[in-house]
């Protein structure tokens, strides 16, 4: 039978390459030849958990199943967090796949396969045309970063005429805010330090606020969204006072301690925190074609798709040195 | 200057007796002779704060400034929390004054009144007026108690198709499920042991959880909504694996730590933390009128509006021994 290349890492966190076999194609399913993965927090999380690592896949169609529709081979796609959903479920279908009650299930059958990898099988329904507008390279890390932030910006709400903050400049947060600008909002950016600031503006921040040794922030007019895109939980004496009675805080980044914040001034504020992790697949082809329509893409760090690649590269983001999304590439 | 009774509590939380000067009534004033108020838990927070305690007031008019409009002497009226509301800054305007900005500015100048009183002067757009089907002392608890959970349930997009969890069968919990279930809602309730399951049934129930020593919560389908009424933080151990994907959890009892809760699984699930606090007086309005149509009432214990019947009363509410929301009257 033949095989693939995946990359796992082992309980002591070193990344080793691993085959996976190749199932002969039934059904829908595409084997996809990746071009490049995305490097996400997530995955820093499962470096230790022995399953094949990377959901933040781009490649090119290499052969399809018997029931196939739409692909066909060399067709550019790409593929996120959602590919383990079982699509058939009632929450599947009412277009929360990302949800799906199934996932974990479903998705036990698939902890040989990811992004890092030389190929993958997936099911033609979860895989996306990548527009021609975007490098496989820049779509990569769209799958998950770019389609989390987009998703809360889309999904809940959030208008054009908001004041919209974006706590964080990294992965998530250089992405929110080029996506907040171009949905017409004011942008006010919340960084540690001035380090990021010239970036910020041009990717599209209004205002920039270094919060370095600040006691009180003072922004004028308050946020009606806060995207929390940071690797750590907020000081929220900060933040709560510059939240918009009504206002909606989305804690995107995932982490596996409690969400905490100060009850009273929430619920007086009438705040809502929303829970919100990746997108659909109808908004993900959304956020595709908005992404391609505005030229949105992610600032890239590229490494090479090898175990010493994937180590240098999950190094360089656990240091808080990448500008702003890693990416493999295979040599 | 003539003055009226209202009743404070010491740093040692000692209930004693004061007088507020009575002003002259000017522009839309109105002065309300108390027939009853209701306690509601946050007085216990404010009983050492040395202010006049109580916000859930019902009385009638005894007296009309200049420019009242609509009330007239003998009109039957109730008021609530926003009564310190500005009423005209953007947040009133836009339906919010319960979330007013200026409410605690303004609010200040009124820490000689509440409800625990023998009267109050109060601006008439922040008067109710009460339904006929209600009694003085029934409408008090619905001015903060009612108005609570009926706005988590009016305001935020629960449906009637919902499954409705009522966590707590307290002042507020008795209510919500005679609310969830005349808006056509099925209404689970979850008590810490069997004692209220009758009553709960005779409220609207259509089922009870006893959580005493349980280690998973078993319920069939799952919750699109969660009204916590307790006056603790519940064990979100048991609760989040009931709450449906996309689902809102409304933490209603006020509290003064931290509001927390595992992080990934809440986001995992899409799940809406929605912070919210009484009601706008649009929506005040509609509670009463929905609770006189079907005939809503809380389960009242009464105490004589006294030195010794408020502290009867708080201590009765402290030992969690009120059923189920005790309300005070004038001997």
């Amino acid at each position: 039978m033949p095989s693939f290349t995946v990359y796992k890492g082992t309980q002591e966190g070193k990344i080793f390459k691993a085959e996976t076999q190749r199932p002969d194609l039934t059904n829908d399913q595409v084997l996809v030849k990746v071009t490049a993965s995305g490097i996400c927090g997530t995955d820093e999380h499962y470096k230790c958990a022995g399953i094949a690592l990377g959901h933040e896949g781009a490649g090119v169609v290499d052969q399809v199943g018997p029931n196939v529709r739409h692909l066909k081979k060399n067709d550019r796609v790409g593929w996120g967090y959602e590919h383990n959903s079982c699509g058939s479920c009632d929450q599947c279908l009412s277009g929360r796949e990302t949800y799906c009650p199934e996932r974990e299930m479903y998705g036990e059958a698939n902890l040989d396969q990811g992004s890092f990898a030389s190929h993958g099988v997936w099911k033609e329904s979860f895989l996306f045309r990548l527009p021609d507008a975007l490098t496989d390279a820049e779509a990569a890390p769209l799958m998950c970063g770019g389609a989390t932030v987009f998703n809360a910006l889309h999904t809940y709400g959030v208008k054009s005429t908001d004041r919209v903050g974006v706590l964080g400049v990294g992965g998530l947060g250089h992405l929110a805010i080029q996506y907040a600008a171009k949905m017409g909002c004011e942008v006010v950016v919340f960084s540690g330090s001035d380090n990021k600031k010239e970036e910020a503006h041009k990717l599209g921040a209004s205002e920039f606020v270094s919060m370095k040794g600040k006691k009180e922030l003072n922004i004028g007019r308050k946020l009606d969204a806060l995207l929390v895109c940071s690797s750590v939980n907020p000081d929220w004496s900060l933040l709560l006072p510059i939240m918009a009675p009504n206002s909606t805080i989305f804690p995107l980044t995932v982490a596996f301690d409690n969400f905490a914040i100060p009850h009273l001034p929430f619920i007086q504020s009438g705040i809502t925190i929303q829970g919100s992790i990746v997108a659909a697949r109808a908004v993900h082809r959304k956020m595709l074609e908005f992404s391609a329509f505005h030229g949105i893409k992610p600032i890239i760090m590229e490494f090479p798709m090898s175990e010493q690649g994937i180590e240098e590269a999950m190094s360089t983001l656990k240091d808080g040195k990448m500008r702003y999304r890693g990416v493999l590439k295979p040599q």
